[in-house]
């Protein structure tokens, strides 16, 4: 999409060949930053340290980092460090897990020799995947925004809440649930989105807000308290929200506040739709509860990051010294709460027999 | 209750015996402040600049306002320019109205060279009146603490969980929601509070957690996102908060954000108590749908307020400059989501026929 008036992507394939590119996404939306990362141990500290961030962005970006690791030892044992190191980084992130499964089920039959071509060969074709699968989000959801339009009296917008960033810097081009919103946009359609800041990292105020500024859609930023009063006050048509992974039966692990948000819908007759690349569903998982939710780091909480009056880019304490803190990044939406999932297939209703519906070859495994 | 290891109220005559002082909530938890106010204009800045705030204080700090203006102008016209100045200040805060006829009515049928000194007498009689209905608060809702105290592990704190600021610091002493914990603490009991930060003004991070830091209560502060996820994980046995207005149905209006954890807390069979002084009851009001909600300015989204690493009070920019920001200030929990109203005069169902049951005289009129 569009960063600066040009189009990017979030991570490519540095000038040199080998290195990889990416949005340093922690100085959004004040200051726009390309890093260049030439090794394993420096995309895990991007991913876990959140240069990039979303759940299928740190999946390509896995497997580029597996691929940084071919160039200087691909060797069976180093590869499985690498592997290792990388899964650390987010454990609830599921596309991270099946990013580097569909690294090495390419990797580990090949000769050591083989395996630096093979690795940036196959990074690349999951980022395009990636692409392709958002686009196919975009279309599917599309669909859902067309009818919401037709129902608008004349010049009213579709006004859609989104929760956290499942935009394009979250994944390499479109995002998920900002996709649809996207081809709607292009389609001439009459879009309005209001973006939850969503503390403790404020993704939504940082990042899905200057997304949709630099693309040119008109959106409002609100704190993550008001969603349900705007939903009782009939000012919301329709909740979209990502996912970092989507249980068998539909229940979906999304950023902390999800839940809350999902609530609120559901008591107003909201429509609750989660997007998501079938590469954030869990097969094997029967149901949300036993997902591992992370806990980051205390600080998340007690400070918030900005730019001060004098441009600096820095933090502020919000909080008594003596205060402690606990920071829970995601939170488990029951199936229940969700109107439908729009993935690269389809819609469908979150269950066990939707999931199938599209995904049959899945579902059998 | 407790600031600097000793005893103070919110608000106070000053040494003068005329003007007020006031504790200046705007520089909480990183410096602690006293303001002397000596005009009703000053009042009225300190009142919508929330140099004070919380429903019981402000109504509080409203009759101290027109005292001061009672030693400048006592005649009929100054007092109803005065009254209509203060009333100005928040629309949604019912206390603030309250204390202004109950004023009124004292000072109406007086003759202007009277008016001074009644006027004092009843602002000092409101203050104390408020200590003594937040202490009752307490006892009544001690009783639903005990309870929960008795059925928890040996050991294992009552958690609960409470939004905004309802405490000691929202009223002249004790608080509402914080006054049941403080009593609790004070018998011994082993309690822990998830004190939710309460965007955008943050008045969970900043005063709740300070006021249960200066009395030393065990606490945790997570982002208003949180609630849900620890519902769901069973880590909350009691939600208390407190409330702006409530509708002679029970319907409760209180700071953003209080809508969705009572959502959660219903969700997950979490009871969910409304501490309030009856002086919060809009008797005149069926339901909660009419009551005006405030929208303050965007900054207070679009910045946030802190210490920055150099000691410095000031906020951060968290948006892009071409962002814009909408900022719901209150929103309405129905009745059917709140387990019972905790009041000076006992705990009841969030109904018509439990608040007629504890105010006849009221229900009556």
């Amino acid at each position: 999409m569009k960063a600066q008036g040009r189009h990017y992507r979030t991570i490519w394939l540095s000038a040199d060949g080998r290195s990889v590119d990416v949005i340093d996404q922690r100085w959004l939306p004040h200051d726009f930053r390309v890093e260049t990362i030439g090794s394993v141990e420096t995309m895990a500290t991007a991913i876990r340290d959140m240069w990039v961030r979303g759940a299928p962005l740190i999946g390509v970006a896995a497997a580029y980092g597996l691929a940084l690791q071919t160039t200087i030892d691909a060797s069976d044992a180093a590869l499985e460090r690498a592997t290792e190191q990388l899964q650390r980084t987010r454990p609830t992130a599921i596309n991270l897990r099946w990013a580097l499964d569909e690294m090495l089920k390419v990797l580990q039959p090949a000769t050591v020799s083989d395996r630096v071509a093979l690795a940036y060969r196959r990074a690349a074709e999951i980022a395009d995947e990636d692409v392709e699968i958002d686009r196919n989000i975009g279309r599917n959801g599309l669909t859902l925004i067309q009818v919401l339009a037709r129902k608008k009296p004349e010049g009213a917008p579709v006004n859609i809440l989104t929760h956290c960033n499942a935009g394009w810097l979250a994944t390499v081009d479109y995002g998920t649930a900002t996709s649809p919103i996207y081809l709607a946009a292009q389609q001439g359609l009459n879009i309005h989105v209001y973006v939850d800041e969503t503390r403790p990292r404020n993704q939504g105020a940082q990042l899905t807000a200057w997304e949709l500024a630099q693309e040119g859609i008109p959106h409002t930023l609100i704190v993550d308290n008001a969603g349900g009063h705007l939903m009782q006050k009939g000012m919301v048509d329709m909740v979209i929200v990502g996912t970092d992974r989507t249980a068998a039966n539909g229940d979906v692990c999304n950023k902390i506040g999800t839940y809350l948000k999902a609530l609120a819908a559901h008591d107003n007759d909201v429509p609750f739709y989660v997007a998501l690349p079938s590469s954030s569903i869990d097969w094997n998982l029967p149901d949300g509860r036993s997902i591992p939710i992370e806990q980051r780091g205390a600080d998340e909480v007690s400070f918030v990051w900005g730019r001060d009056e004098d441009g600096r880019i820095g933090k502020v304490r919000i909080s008594p010294d003596a205060t402690k803190a606990a920071n829970y990044a995601f939170d488990v939406t029951p199936a229940r709460l969700v109107t439908g999932l729009i993935t690269e297939r389809g819609v469908c209703a979150a269950s066990n027999a939707g999931l199938r519906g599209l995904f049959q070859e899945r579902a059998a495994e």
